[in-house]
């Protein structure tokens, strides 16, 4: 059972050194003793035995103090500030098949506070997700194998590739892969396009359809400290198969974990599942905040627009505080990741708590302001002037 | 007259065991006293007439406990499920005339609690639904006569089912008919998706277009269990002549609706009406719960994403109870079709109180997951630990 191995710390010295977060934050203790028993049961464990549990995987996951976080990298706004500096994100995906992913991935980011959400689909996917909402920028840039002729293949690669470079330095993060399809010739503009965004630095999310093609062509993020993975149950699987070639080991999931990140040269990997699990190759973090019941396709979208925007601001908030910081850890792809996580499962909960069984992402994406609010209150320029 | 015949059952000793649904069940004793006499006027019967009228028809037409199957077979919410075991639907239909009616089913099964809906429809129709909702999965992969030349025809039929046959086995149930027109060769690609549905042991419901498709070639449907036709007046009409080779007879109306359903090898049949009856050929059982006196277009095309959800629960249901069930009769796909027309009829009574004249088929659509909620509430996995 994962919970021999993977129980949340009680340790939390690593986490937060402010007074009001204080060492054994006792909110977190309840709720770590919580899942401790829902996980195995009370009566199976003994309290030695949990004592034993506890000892034994001690610091191997630290319950993240997600809020705290997420508090600390959220911009203030500033009237002073310009459109584009709370955040440029663009997301790469979208195509015949699919259009509701990179919507979903890409007005997350706008919601949570990004200035600008761009997205860049293939020709036919461009005018219906323009459809969902006047606030994204949609780019019908890419092209799928059924409309290219092969002696154009080259050419239009070519074009692609340029289209999107034009554009890419002003990005503070792409997000590869909602509703991105596996069509061929697509999966090699896009290796292409995320190889130019590595060479410039620029951060990347990797989600659905991005997990397939970076699964197979594990170079195109290994050793980018940049990159992060978001895998759901069956793309962590295939992750596994192909870095560790084993299978998925929940006895030894925290191990297992900190082998993949290290495995892919300490990419930042969130593992989703009913407990996000990051880890960047040195220590697991948890996100443990009750989400919802809920598995309606689409709110793996939400995750990675909101991981998008809060690893560029974590960035923006480290290289502020110019080491003068409050937090650990002071990765910001884990930091990114924790906020992110955070914030769906609050988004997820509220929507669940008004619509239960009918919930749906849409309605998850209308409480990602309520959410947030919650969190990191606004606190307009007019307040604390 | 109806009422001669057609009569509910004082008797449902079949239908519930539990203490709650006690053998002679008042509430819906009383309901059926009510629709007796709004069927055949206080002063026409004498209380003698009554009881005989009663005694003729006894078990021939059974008053479902609806909500007590409802709330049975709809899952617990367990946020260790993972995506797609709450359900996978996908509904074929949809083409350049028609393009609510595939929506209206699809966004129907996600509203009451499925994970993911698809929808398999023409190239024109595609954008245009997915358009109305971003949570759909829309495959643009039927084509009609219009835009084939007849030397393509076969090699196009067969790209077709290969694109749907991708698919086909991660589906708990295919809802044909909805939008899908009556061209030619949209039809006989139809035909062979139904064909391979059958093969792979995939639940049919059919309903509009796809009713028509089936009253001219029986065999798509016949002699398969996980079949469920949902007639209105006019399409039950047309079966009759066809299977039966007679005119509806509502003197016989019980009767009929078994013959018809045994005519078609036990499929499962829905007669939508003014009481929505449902039979596999053995007995017949009434949902009566009051509705909408609107009549707007698309209130079929919920009750067929409904149904299918439903019928995908009760087989979940019926495969985890492993024999030890409570409610009766324990055919998933007549199961299926009383939750579906139970909760349609509820969404759609809440619906017009608010609307009034108003009402359309979208506003139903918004109640469904209240009208749940009310007959099967989710408490969250908070609550019930």
């Amino acid at each position: 059972m994962l919970i021999k191995h993977v129980v949340m710390s009680y340790r939390l010295t690593s986490l937060s050194s402010s007074n009001s977060h204080t060492l054994l934050n006792k909110a977190v203790l309840r709720r770590q003793l919580f899942l401790i028993r829902a996980l195995a049961g009370d009566t199976e464990l003994s309290n030695r035995k949990m004592a034993q549990q506890i000892e034994d995987v001690n610091a191997k996951v630290l319950e993240a103090d997600a809020e705290h976080i997420l508090r600390a990298i959220t911009p203030s706004l500033d009237p002073n500030r310009h459109k584009g500096q709370a955040g440029k994100i663009a997301v790469v995906g979208g195509c015949r098949e699919y259009t509701g992913a990179p919507y979903f991935s890409a007005i997350s980011a706008l919601k949570i506070g990004a200035d600008l959400s761009h997205v860049f689909c293939t020709e036919d996917a461009a005018p219906v997700i323009k459809s969902y909402s006047p606030e994204l920028i949609v780019h019908p840039v890419l092209q799928e194998s059924y409309s290219v002729r092969e002696e154009d293949k080259e050419s239009i690669s070519r074009k692609v590739l340029a289209e999107v470079d034009k554009w890419m330095e002003r990005f503070d993060c792409l997000v590869v892969g909602p509703g991105l399809g596996r069509d061929p010739f697509l999966m090699e503009c896009v290796s292409e396009i995320m190889k130019h965004a590595k060479d410039a630095k620029v951060p990347i999310v990797v989600d659905g359809d991005g997990l397939f093609l970076v699964t197979n062509c594990l170079d195109l993020v290994s050793d980018y400290p940049l990159a992060v993975l978001t895998p759901n149950v069956n793309e962590y699987k295939r992750l596994v198969q192909k870095v560790l070639k084993c299978e998925v080991n929940d006895e030894e999931a925290a191990e297992q974990l900190i082998s993949l990140s290290k495995g892919i040269g300490g990419v930042t990997i969130l593992r989703k599942g009913k407990f996000d699990f990051i880890s960047d190759g040195t220590t697991v973090h948890s996100v443990s905040v009750y989400g919802s019941p809920r598995r309606c396709g689409g709110q793996g979208d939400i995750l990675s627009g909101s991981v998008a925007l809060f690893l560029s601001w974590a960035r923006q908030y480290l290289s502020a505080a110019d080491g003068n910081l409050n937090i650990k850890p002071v990765n910001p792809t884990v930091l990114g990741c924790i906020a992110g996580s955070v914030l769906m499962r609050k988004a997820a909960s509220l929507a669940f708590c008004n619509k239960k069984r009918s919930t749906l992402t849409t309605d998850i994406i209308e409480y990602l302001g309520e959410s947030l609010e919650d969190m990191a209150p606004a606190n307009s320029y007019q307040d604390t002037n």
